[in-house]
């Protein structure tokens, strides 16, 4: 059961929740933006679903809204920045726009971010750099909740790999957890009712479950338990390339960073302090890139176009679903859960402000 | 059946036949290097067992030793190079050690190759890039044999990410194909009588298949079949995301270098042509090195002393089993199956000289 409103009004409210904690309006425009785009594409999870947990974040004074990014050490190629625990998606964005502007005078922008706050979802930052005709690849650290391979602990995070670049129809936009099932699929199948796959979870004992509510037990309990890398149990699929691409991520994103490994992260303080990292790439640096896009529609087409596995069942490129979805959703306005609704109407009574006049329907398929 | 030999004479055999097909000393040199090291680290299908293969390449003109890099576009940051079909080994260490140079000099390095052939176990690049406390990545595209999520043509590669930086006692070093077996699984499996598990592979009219040689036969048809990707056949294991990763690959090594899709790899006119992508990053950009190691060791060190999921069986990091192996190795010979030797014998007598003085037996287990 849910509505759907126009995306506009909505961003206007997660901006105006923000403002009302802290943040000035261009840092706030920019979280909105991030927010709602991940609600027109359909990654409800990712969309002012959230906004419960962020409101609470920032109860427990573990994101500040208010927090400006500082600069720490500089190059015409590189940036390493503080976030101070502040808004995650704004952050997010400043050091994007910022690796884009490297990239236009060095041909590449790598920025890395210390203590930030969850970004939402990846492929935002990608997408950013796709419309300025750059490549685009971003990664963050998460909350442990993945299972290193012959493992019982939860010792790394979803570890998501975006990376994106632009191409007619759509652009090609990966952006995915390097566990084997999204961590949103857990409290998802629990509402549900629904059990996961053999070979997705461990539960709090460290064992094999189909349960999502025991893997999530496993999560919180910090000790046993969690998700598998993409690839699943063991080695027979491939469960320790799942493990190594998290690994790459926490690399690229904590590591380098100093800032907190997966395992830490709410672990002892609450605090996230994670980190994420940001890469434009200016592909003219090797050649043509009209020429490179050409070549990449025409191989994406020669995909889709391909002989089906299943003949009802069409087969799809990267972001594909997403901008068909966004585009839809533009015209139609984006799906809100009533329950997500009503969320809402608290956040912003807590904020001090109030939200009905941000949420215009558009149409009720309850 | 196999015996073990000196790890530096059979380098010497590799130059040997290198320079007899016209590559100069410094270039076979290199080759041989990357060749012998995957035997080191007991990648047997990346090391001389795949000589014969090089051989034929040679034979058929589709691999020219003598060949050199041209350098097409540079800037200080990046380099796109023409391989002209040269050797893919000796190409690669000429790239990265271009990388490793920027690198140093403007904090990162990117360089893509173009016309390559193929370049050996992907591992090798970082591991240059390691050893000069740097982080190392690589991919390459190849023939088309990974099937695409919902598809039944083996249009991707297998596609390998390689990633890497230094850590003590071990680097993290990954280095996975990106479908849900290796390619060299299907070979292995066929000698030995084995079966694949359900969900790897499908057969030449693009249904699964759990027959290796059913498998290889689809990829040879460059029609229907092929091996599935990291996740498995469908989305219920994350198979789109292997595919994607998958795609990542091709856009940095065939797209931006304007070479070989891996659809088009010996399709048509029997040639590689693939491209190849190496980056090295100096993390001193974001910090001090000698901290980040200290952390990376020690979060290795966590995963590696968690609790295992069975108590038998270690919970291993990233290269800490080729690393163990190459010690080993270089102290015990690496291992040559009977056939690979007699091989040998035969592609050195074709390239004119008697391999055996290379071979010096350590020890044989047969």
């Amino acid at each position: 059961m849910g509505m759907r409103f126009k995306a506009d009004g909505v961003k206007q409210y997660v901006a105006k929740y923000y403002t009302s904690c802290g943040a000035d309006a261009e840092w706030a425009r920019k979280a909105a933006e991030v927010i709602v785009t991940s609600d027109l594409f359909d990654i409800q999870t990712h969309g002012i679903e959230r906004m419960k947990d962020y409101h609470q974040a920032v109860l427990d004074g573990k994101l500040v809204p208010s927090a400006k990014p500082e600069m720490i050490q500089e190059t015409p190629v590189s940036a390493l920045v503080d976030g101070h625990e502040g808004l995650g998606h704004a952050l997010a964005v400043w050091c994007m726009e910022l690796a884009i502007k490297k990239a236009k005078t060095s041909g590449v922008g790598i920025v890395s971010l210390r203590n930030s706050n969850h970004y939402g979802f990846a492929g935002y930052y990608p997408l950013m750099a796709i419309r300025e005709h750059l490549i685009g690849f971003s990664v963050t650290n998460t909350e442990g909740l993945m299972v290193p391979t012959g493992s019982k602990e939860p010792l790394l995070g979803s570890n998501p790999i975006a990376f994106g670049m632009y191409a007619e129809p759509y652009p090609f936009l990966l952006d995915m957890s390097t566990t084997v099932v999204p961590g949103g699929k857990l409290s998802l199948y629990t509402r549900d009712g629904k059990k996961l796959l053999p070979g997705c979870g461990l539960d709090t004992e460290g064992k094999p479950t189909v349960e999502p509510a025991e893997v999530r037990a496993g999560i919180n309990s910090k000790r046993f338990g969690g998700i598998l890398p993409l690839g699943g149990l063991g080695e027979d699929y491939g469960g320790h390339k799942g493990y190594g691409l998290a690994m790459m991520v926490e690399i690229l994103s904590s590591i380098i960073a100093g800032t907190n490994t997966s395992n830490n992260i709410r672990r002892f303080d609450k605090h996230d302090r994670n980190g994420e990292f940001f890469v434009a790439m200016d592909y003219s640096l090797f050649g043509d890139p009209v020429e490179m896009e050409k070549n990449l529609s025409m191989y994406m087409e020669t995909l889709r176009n391909s002989e089906r596995f299943d003949a009802a069942t069409p087969i799809y490129t990267h972001g594909q679903k997403q901008f068909e979805s966004a585009k839809r959703n533009a015209e139609q306005g984006i799906f809100v859960r009533e329950s997500t609704y009503q969320e809402q109407l608290e956040v912003a009574r807590a904020a001090g402000f109030d939200a009905v006049p941000y949420f215009t329907l558009v149409e009720s398929d309850s």
